[in-house]
């Protein structure tokens, strides 16, 4: 890789309008700039790893959580980087960390949100752009904060063979509930059945609402105790006609609406979270970081004893990444999605 | 009153069918029948008021928390009646009781889910089918336990100057927080700030989505904390887009989609529920039954001092009962709405 990476050029996809619809390809442009120079308080951060993330996609068009991605900037996105240069009292050269940064070779940032990666080599580094990173915390605190299975409850996730859908059913699986996925495409379902050890998967290309519902009933013949939701639309009514008294929904993604040109209707069937006493809550990951330990040392065994499965799809190549992107919207990737930017330090 | 009764007749409103659309008022027949006769473990009650409720409308057309009103019956009611005659051991006659019963003169019941009413002249019977009744209970476990409103926090309710809203916002000023009601009309928003100690009011009805948000927003310049829903529809969707981090939505009522000849699109902003990590839960009254005393205790002192005000509207006769219904469903009335069926006992 290091051939294709100069010391003096940064190499970039620089946002240059907000996307009107789902035309996020004619918003990002290719362009070559130098690298930036760390001043006092800062640091200098060569990327190796890029996050592919849905909310990219968000951060591309609105104020959010955070607010919208500057234009004639790199493009935001969540960085596994190397620190090459620093004028922070908290990070020095060689250090591997993470943050929000840009579709570029190299950022320089106050390190303001950013934390080191404890990288020592017991776990790729490709584990902490995964289960020990924002996904797996994700659907940790996503699934046992706010969804709170209880053994022998059933757990329904959508977009389940993406990043953080995988992780929100095997970790319903070590607490003792019954696991069923939504995914599109039979591959997808057999891996999830077969590789992540989900009790079901039902696939919803397969057929409309109607179809879906007879799947996912005869998935779930208790009903559905827990919703992690990742995708909004029909899928989510389908869903919501299946709920238990006093269901859980997690609400953690609407991958369904980010892309659309007019903001997408709510599911017509509300009334079912009424009349069921269900409750309903969004979450944001940033919101976790300083419980990160937390997660850590529940899931560090697990991971020892290979009860804990992950995937990275890596895509090779900073030029590539607005494809990537695009699969990602597309259902072309399974588990979490990554572009190799820049070469791993040698150990 | 007497004069209208007679002790043979049971005069009576039969659902024949179930609504389609709005028009229930095709689906409901004045019948007159003998007065029934309690059996072993049965009271006959007398109905003295019959409560007029939005869920009189699902509970007409399908299965909800409770199984669907049974066709070619008398429609289900809750009432406020005199047990007449009883075989049962809980119950004597004299006794003031209220539950679900029936559009009717008379009904005959086992008793399930029929309470006694403290009846002993200190507070008018009236107030037991609404600050002391459901609609008390309702205001105050959906504010107090699931909205959980905090001193200086903003509370928004809609359908305010109804039963349970005019309720909502006077539990929400005692607990010390800014009070915003929306409502139809300014004889409406004028009473509720008047009368009702509400510190404001907005009308719907004087434009559409923009200018509702206008003044939403200039009567909430903190944001909304709480959102106790009673409507749905697009004023659900004016609210999320003014909701403060970690808001939280008690999910009393759709009233807005109640009458709808087809299910109506939920709000196109669910996304404004995960960027602001709001919790959004429903729940139904009779789960709280049981802490009838807890309100009770609370709010007894309050209805003593006058710092409670309760309204009730009061139509006269059965035989207009199904406009009554429909005068709900068209803002007809302020406070709660019951029929008066039969005189209250002499004292």
């Amino acid at each position: 890789m290091a051939s294709t990476q100069s010391p003096t050029v940064n190499r970039q996809w620089v946002l240059t309008k907000r996307p009107a619809g789902d035309d996020f390809e004619s918003c990002l442009e290719w362009r070559e700039a130098p690298v930036p120079t760390p001043g006092e308080g800062q640091i200098l951060v060569r990327t190796i790893y890029l996050s592919m993330d849905p909310s990219n996609a968000i951060w591309m068009r609105q104020a959010s959580y955070i607010p919208p991605a500057p234009l004639n900037e790199p493009m935001l996105g969540l960085v596994l980087g190397e620190v090459m240069e620093s004028h922070h009292p908290r990070f020095k050269a060689g250090d591997i960390v993470s943050g929000l940064g840009g579709w570029a070779d190299y950022a320089v940032t106050d390190g303001k949100g950013w934390g080191k990666v404890p990288a020592d080599g017991r776990m790729p580094l490709l584990a902490f752009t995964s289960v020990l990173g924002m996904t797996g915390m994700t659907a940790y605190f996503g699934l046992y904060d706010i969804g709170r299975p209880q053994a022998g409850e059933t757990v329904v996730v959508s977009a389940a063979a993406g990043a953080v859908g995988s992780m929100v059913g095997q970790f319903a699986k070590l607490r003792g509930c019954r696991v069923v996925g939504i995914a599109g495409g039979a591959e997808k379902t057999k891996w999830l059945v077969d590789e992540m050890g989900f009790d079901a998967a039902v696939d919803y290309k397969t057929g409309g609402p109607k179809e879906l519902r007879q799947a996912l009933k005869a998935a779930c013949p208790n009903g559905i105790d827990v919703y992690f939701e990742n995708v909004g639309g029909w899928i989510t009514e389908v869903v919501y006609s299946l709920l238990n008294l006093r269901a859980r929904i997690p609400l953690c993604g609407l991958i369904s609406q980010y892309n659309a040109a007019e903001p997408q209707p709510g599911p017509r069937n509300m009334d079912q979270l009424l009349v069921k006493r269900c409750r309903m809550e969004g979450f944001i990951v940033l919101d976790y970081t300083d419980r990160m330990g937390e997660m850590a040392k529940e899931i560090g065994p697990w991971l020892a004893e290979g009860k804990l499965k992950w995937k990275v799809d890596v895509d090779e190549g900073l030029d590539g990444a607005v494809k990537s992107l695009r699969k990602l919207f597309s259902g072309g990737n399974v588990g979490k999605l990554v572009v190799r930017v820049g070469a791993e330090p040698a150990r």
